[in-house]
């Protein structure tokens, strides 16, 4: 076996509203890093935690503790070790998983192959509307903003998919920052390129009726998904059918790819989109 | 062999200060977690990296760098992953660590005995001067801030000796928060107590001359040493030489572990000091 490891730091007022319930804080925490594992294929190990608060607040761990704690043991991923320190203006939470995957069996990111299907998981955009409602981005509304919210603070990780997708899939990487800029990583690793249908995409129900611009940048831009994007040589379209099941995971054929490289998106007409939306840009020029 | 492992979250105004040279940054990011392995006798093995920066600085980021790979490769500790982000406001600074140990080898807190010698590697003191004198509490001294900064900016985990005390030391830590809080650790660990001898500790040359007060908080109080306090039975004092010379550190016998609980240190006239000094305070009440 061999270890796979991740790390991910998360920052009030970057990654997470300072008000965000600290609950599904802590769930989040620990899924972004077993979405990565998910991402290689990898059974969770065990996870060390690094906190450094503004303020000592005993309540607000104990929420945070909780929901840390619930996602930790229903992935059987034990927290080891971490370090609590005083932060000087933001909250900052900084999670390293382990993770256990045989030797050469990991699914990477530069191993897609011309002709393979694309695949995602669950369905896309409802984290980004959720993001842009409480942002001030989109005009208020409460109905969309509770449809959507869970997918923003509670995500789930593919876990058990990644697990079951090992031998099956080539390719895989989870969707952190957007379909078109997480495939894009797949793409440049494995020298390949692909080309989506865009009605092919599946649209998070709580999405539709809201104006086309909008569904697209969420579905094709739109970060914080956390769902699985993979691809598999097309003669194993059924047995990743039978793994999705298994895992209890939708999964959708979203397009192939293809020896030229660059990503095309078609439209319902066949034509290719102008413009594809951006991804989460780490550090946007102002 | 088990992995051992350590993770440290520094954040700009708590841990270092905003205007610290970026190398030295880079070099005491990694170090905090080198010691950590140190103390547990385990060899590193490798590293990942978190940074929230808030602001992207290409010449910051290569001098961070090349401090943090600096020390990497003299312990063969390659990065192997990281998460790079931007901040709200301040720079934090996540490094997590593996090593490898023998299972059931670690060096541990619990595993002090009573009649154990107690052992400090290196000097004590210099990194509290320079930081006092860094932040103002200390009148300012360019002569002992320039015999005391290296200290503070440029520890040297003491890996090589943690190593080398597999298998001789009983119980060990490293002193990050002060010489009496982390001892402290291992006392309360392993359910016994210490007496030490404040004339016998190895004060840092430059130290020489401070007022009584004031040198007494840097060796007994002071954090941010990195050097290791062991314990280790009294038929091992030779061994514990032997092994301190191999890996080319001074090392000091400092007191002995006591059935009695508690932590006394004798004046060099036998007589208990009333007060020790506090070590660093994570959440000082304010």
């Amino acid at each position: 076996m061999h270890i796979a490891t991740s790390t991910d730091l998360l920052i009030e007022g970057r990654h997470f509203f300072s008000d965000v319930d600290p609950r599904a804080l802590g769930h989040k925490s620990l899924a972004v890093n077993l979405s990565d594992l998910a991402a290689m294929g990898a059974r969770p190990v065990g996870c060390v935690l690094g906190l450094a608060l503004p303020q000592a607040n005993e309540s607000w761990l104990a929420a945070f503790a909780q929901g840390f704690h619930a996602l930790a043991d229903a992935h059987g991923c034990p927290l080891i070790g971490g370090d609590t320190t005083r932060s000087s203006h933001d909250l900052a939470i900084s999670v390293t998983i382990f993770g256990a995957v045989a030797a050469d069996r990991a699914l990477r990111r530069d191993a897609a192959q011309v002709g393979d299907e694309i695949w995602v998981s669950g369905t896309l955009g409802a984290a980004d509307v959720a993001y842009r409602l409480l942002d001030g981005q989109l005009p208020a509304d409460a109905a969309l903003l509770a449809a959507t919210r869970r997918a923003l603070e509670w995500p789930e990780p593919r876990v058990a998919l990644g697990l079951g997708l090992i031998g099956v899939a080539h390719a895989a990487i989870d969707i952190s920052d957007g379909l078109v800029q997480d495939l894009g990583h797949i793409l440049s690793a494995s020298r390949v390129g692909a080309q989506l249908h865009y009605d092919a995409m599946p649209v998070a129900p709580a999405l539709h009726g809201l104006p086309p611009a909008t569904l697209m940048q969420a579905v094709l831009g739109g970060g914080d998904v956390y769902e699985l994007c993979f691809t598999a040589a097309a003669d194993q379209h059924e047995q990743v059918l039978g793994a999705a099941a298994r895992a209890g995971v939708a999964v959708t054929r979203v397009g192939h790819i293809t020896q030229a490289p660059g990503m095309v998106v078609l439209d319902a007409d066949g034509h290719p989109l102008s413009a594809l939306p951006r991804g989460f840009d780490h550090f946007p020029v102002s």
